[in-house]
């Protein structure tokens, strides 16, 4: 699996919990991060170089941790790379479609995930009724980073983003970026307990348990998977924020480096 | 010229007013910015693969418009690279130590640039009886190009960042990162009128201009001097923030292609 950075081991950790028998290797862009304020050419090139680097892993199956990149590359993978490619976009949408009794749907994430309209497009192929309510939402992924993850000024960013959308009465909103679940409290406290929130993770994990099945490809019951994580820059301030706030054990963290060019 | 992102616009915009017979190419490298809280390998890296794209457009002269970049490449760019390179490090110590009268100076900057200390051994290089107190700021440049710049929000994470240094009684405080300036309002707000700010804009100008003048490489008087702008990615939401708050031609902006390895 991959994300821009660490913040899809949000999503790492529902698999762990859900498939403990497999394997994950887990890497994150973090020489390029963020992905979220830019271009679709920019995410699609970069997506393709790193899952040459699972793929040169032994990858059976691509996992994209990352929101930006399911909405933007998830497409192009699929046709291009040899093992399947699951994204996160499809598996928050399923989540909002159960979640919705008004089918007034918000869905919050980065700037480039919010442009593509790629959850709104999920959503509505799943039931043409629901009404999307977008936010791009640029400042929170940095104020996660940061470790404000419980803070008046994190409170009052959130505030400002989604005011609009709770007196627009969504009663469900997509957390459609990896990092915001570790938000969750503080964007809770705002909407209040009318909003539900949904996000990928465990709807991800689901649907890699469900392809894993289907194309014979699950572990042997017995194996004891393990995490391994890398990263393709060194600086990992944020990772501590994540293994605390997720209580997920990482151990020692490689350094790879992306090659330019696309897999195949 | 060469910056992470569209914040070194700020020093064009200084070398454009002082120098204007100069032509002025400017490459942001928005495929891979922030550099700010990455490793120094990686900053060194791009900042080698940026100033080829430099070299190829025939540059005399590399000003480092990044922070970032200067503090952490720019000794490797020097040693390596055929034309003069100017940081902008140590025009905004010169600045600082020109304007502190109680001889103690804080520096914000990002991440990388504070752990680097380059300021600190700038500034102490000048005049060892200087005391130095640096804070990183990692949510400045977020919330700058969010174009927050005039905003509640932003002023109490100023406070939050700053605070300790006005207790500390600074009486300059370096803006070490180019896309501070445009929080200046705000920042002047909080440390109030006894605090000066400095920042390396007009020095690295006076610096660029010295160094032309020694080398023979200055244009001639009646040259009209341009400013062209490229970026490595063609998602460029915050030039319009730039623009605006700099009063700055940018024009059409160009996409270029950063390749991976090592100029010469």
């Amino acid at each position: 699996m991959f994300d821009s950075g660490i913040g899809g081991l949000t999503v790492a950790a529902a698999l762990r919990q859900l498939l403990p028998a497999e394997d994950i290797f887990y890497i994150g862009d973090t020489a390029r991060v963020p992905y979220g304020g830019k271009s679709a050419a920019t995410i699609e090139r970069y997506s393709m170089e790193i899952s040459g680097l699972l793929l040169a892993e032994e990858a059976k199956l691509i996992v994209v941790a990352c929101n930006t990149a399911s909405a933007l590359a998830v497409p192009r993978l699929q046709e291009t790379l040899r093992v399947p490619v699951l994204g996160v976009i499809l598996p928050g949408a399923r989540a909002a479609v159960k979640a919705t009794r008004s089918r007034r749907v918000g869905v919050i994430g980065t700037r480039a995930t919010i442009y593509s309209r790629a959850y709104e497009r999920a959503i509505q192929d799943l039931d043409p009724e629901i009404q999307v309510l977008s936010q791009e939402c640029p400042l929170l992924v940095p104020l996660i980073e940061e470790g404000w993850l419980d803070d008046p000024v994190s409170d009052q960013v959130i505030g400002r983003y989604l005011d609009q959308l709770v007196k627009d009465q969504i009663d469900t909103l997509v957390l459609g970026c990896t990092h915001y679940p570790l938000l969750r409290q503080s964007i809770k406290r705002f909407v209040g307990p009318q909003i539900t929130l949904v996000d990928s993770a465990d709807n991800c994990a689901l649907a890699v348990k469900d392809l894993l099945r289907k194309q014979k490809l699950a572990a042997p019951k017995t194996n004891l998977g393990r995490l391994r994580v890398a990263v393709t820059d060194a600086s990992t301030g944020f990772l501590h924020v994540a293994e605390k706030a997720l209580g997920l054990q990482v151990g020692d963290v490689q350094l790879r480096t992306v090659q330019s060019g696309t897999p195949n």
